[in-house]
């Protein structure tokens, strides 16, 4: 005889989603954010860090995938592979699909939350973490990358928003676009979370476009939908060898054998377009982001 | 000193979403659906039937572009269109920005929601209502095209979704759609509200594609984010003359000197793809909709 | 096939109270606030102003037979009446209940809530805006006391919270309670909407009890619960003649042949007692309100 | 740079309540029922057991002091006690209050959540799960009961409510009250919580009420509106020897060097008494509840 209880997620000033749910699975805290771990009814188990859904089972294959792979098949024959953030593991799990990868290492700033995924949602990394190929490091991205001698084929930039006070914000920046790009080898590419595309909260996407445009010779977007999102998002693939709208991405991913839930190979013929609206924020919102004049998402969510 | 009220969508059965209100601008009820208009302070002005968000202010442009242009711009010319449904009056403004068209009937089932849509959101119709063009009827959309001896160059099938007991589940069937062929000119094409994409919620998308396919030559769907639906949706383009994916769309917008916001040429040029899964869904989800077995909604939505 | 609305009330800042609702019956705006009507699943027919819920068809029996009848039985035999405010009409209904009642007078400042309450919750007056003893004035209830010549019996003070910027705040003074005190007959009594009694919420109250002590002899309150409110609130009584905890209510109320929902001679002869931490208030909070020191409910509500 | 969550209760069929809270402090599942301590901005830490409020840090005082003074005051001089629940362990301090108190055994099924309000609510019990006068028991506690062969002056029965399926629905039966009447002194008092007094629900309250008056001479009942239970409830008194409406409470809780926050002398005085549709209730429901025809409150709240 269990009631169910309802969390409540405040997605933006003006809104708020409410999620019927078994449990409140795990409900902690680092020295960086605070995470719980709710089982829901619709989307089954949802990571919510700040309050602020961050993927679910039932639909965390779409985040993933669209974050992963068409970076990976921009490449010819990725081997190195380094990830800022992705805590849950399951972009860990989408990059070991590529047959030749032999290194991957993965920074993440907040180990308690990677342990609570570990713990808690195993099926994301599903054995990923266990990969004699992983070197899993806990810090902060930025300052492994301008350290490390290493080069990588491509680079995933996994991160949450830009919240203001965050240390996030300077990972939105001109100077640690410069960086990932010195870091990779010569076709290297790169992809990044690129935050959402509502036509009204659209400038951030923008400017990390222009920012990443001022970096690389090949930047292109792709919008993706998440459902537990609930607003429509974008990601951005870099690259400084390879352009991705023209690359064979299609016989790249029949090659690697991969057999996916999201990126099919027709569907990645279309994959490279936005709408209209922004298109048009590419132009409005041209202003560089750098270390000294990041943007934070000021006003963006809730504020009791 | 106005407290703000919260008006909440109960969006399928296991969530909600909640959105801060300036006022409930209107409440009504009509032989056919129960209609409110609320202000809220995220969208402006949004459109509940039965509950159910179907448009606001802030992103309606997203859904009456993607609704029109599409199959408008695989018409070699259009100037006749047909419109079951719409009630707002905002796929009307958007189908009257093609030169050609000289006649647009529309037909719709509810005339109290007509009239509250023109007396409380005429910036959706921003006159088309008062078009010379436009011959306005007030009834059921497929009796109308079953008895019309007319054709028409373009059919739009702008309807809410088919709920158990509703009529409009007579309006998802292979019977309804061999009328529309039927009454499409040689070249003639239709555009249908596709429905969900959501992953578990793939199927009436899916078999509305094969259900099609079973009448007309030519059926493609496009996935398009509204951000009030707060899930992804699909359109769904059947033509009996020219394939939308070969049609020349992008010179046509420029040819008519269409300038919008959602429909751009460079996006037209990646439209016609939808996600893996929703592939792998056209497959498995192949028996057709029929009078006599049709699929209603069943479970979709809240009951308490 | 109806689905059901959720309408929530920002219930302090800090929670809200979600109701599913079979529709928004009407909802409308005046000069002084915005009013909706809405038919909950639980309550049935609620009425809001300004977002916050004032009765509801269920319970508002225990409002308004708190809010009339111990007064009404403290005086010995109550013939003419004044209520300030009191749209719904219902405390109108309960003051007929009294048989010597040969005059009320109802000052209420907001037609059309009045109208609307006439319209939708015609059970709530059950007749009594139509009988003959009734004055209706729509007016500033302050405005009309100061100026009349008439005195009353009993006065009925009916409103809603003081809330920042309200002309209500100027109802709830030491000018306007000395304003009562003249216009009530010899044994005259009036009773008080008391405001919550929640415990870190009590300074209202206590501070109204004070500022009535200031000027009548006799002051005392008395809890009740209205489940629509979702917390306890107080009446205060004030009498210039007979002390409400000593007359014989009990036996009044017999010969006056009343029976009632809420109000029995059982209750009666415990009512007047209040929570230690109530007592502790009023020795707390001894600040008089007065027309250039009043108190609003400064940070009470949700503000967005 | 924290976003806050909302957790909400569905507390009835028909409306749920949404707290903003800092945090959810701690999420855990016994044998017998699933808890979540949550801390909110408007209460403090909240208990909520199978979703439902039990009590809050803000207003607990309340609740306890209501569970526990009437009924010590009604005996005239309480050495030993037994509490069946009272998990929180905010009844044992309040119980020890009580100068002659020698002997007080404690009996909750349930030690997870015991161990958790030990260490998440420590102030409830304020040292008093320490005290060398408490035997604390893990089990059953009408098995307990029926076992011992122990006699106690006062017995406190604080359960949550009698869902269906729960052992709770035992817990409210003439069998039960039974045994209790027969583990008392002479002299001895129960206090029972008393369920809900919202009009339309308080059939089980009536037949408890009934059900006792069937066992003990003496039974009377009280209202108190906790905040966070969001309506009114009342505890039930039932006494073998004394009249709780006659003795001299008052003069008992000043000779015992009481001084409490709720419970007053002068609320005293006029704390037993219900409001009429509650009297006309017990007229009405008068059924008695046995082992073999139990009542549990179906359908009382949410089933989704």
């Amino acid at each position: 005889m269990t009631e169910q209880v309802i969390f409540a997620e405040t997605c933006g000033k003006n809104h708020s989603i409410h999620y019927k749910c078994r449990e409140i699975v795990y409900s902690g805290r680092s020295d960086f954010q605070r995470f719980e771990l709710v089982d829901t009814l619709e989307y089954g188990r949802m990571l919510f860090l700040d309050g602020v859904a961050q993927s679910s089972q039932r639909d965390e294959f779409i985040y993933h995938e669209a974050m992963v792979h068409p970076a990976m098949l921009t490449h010819p024959q990725p081997r190195s592979v380094c990830i800022i953030g992705g805590a849950e593991g399951a972009s860990l799990r989408e990059i070991f699909r590529h047959p030749d990868v032999t290194r991957v290492v993965m920074v993440d700033i907040d180990e308690p939350l990677v342990r609570a995924c570990q713990k808690y949602l195993p099926e994301y990394s599903a054995g990923a973490f266990d990969d004699p190929r992983l070197e899993l490091i806990f810090g902060d991205g930025r300052a492994f990358l301008e350290k490390t001698t290493e080069k990588f084929d491509v680079i995933l930039v996994d991160l949450s928003d830009p919240v203001p006070n965050s240390p996030a914000v300077l990972l939105f920046t001109y100077e640690f676009y410069r960086t990932i790009h010195d870091k990779l080898t010569e076709h290297g590419t790169a992809c990044f979370q690129g935050e959402s595309l509502q036509p009204w909260r659209v400038e951030l996407h923008a400017r990390m476009v222009n920012t990443l445009s001022a970096v690389f010779p090949y930047v292109t977007a792709y919008p993706y939908a998440l459902p537990c999102f609930h607003e429509v998002h974008a990601m951005i693939v870099a690259s400084k060898g390879d352009d991705p709208r023209t690359a064979d991405l299609g016989g790249r991913y029949k090659e690697r054998g991969l057999n996916l839930k999201y990126i099919s190979p027709t569907y990645l013929a279309g994959i490279f377009h936005v709408p209209g609206y922004v298109e048009q924020a590419y132009a409005v919102h041209t202003e560089i982001m750098t270390d000294g004049k990041p943007l934070a998402l000021k006003g963006y969510r809730f504020s009791l």
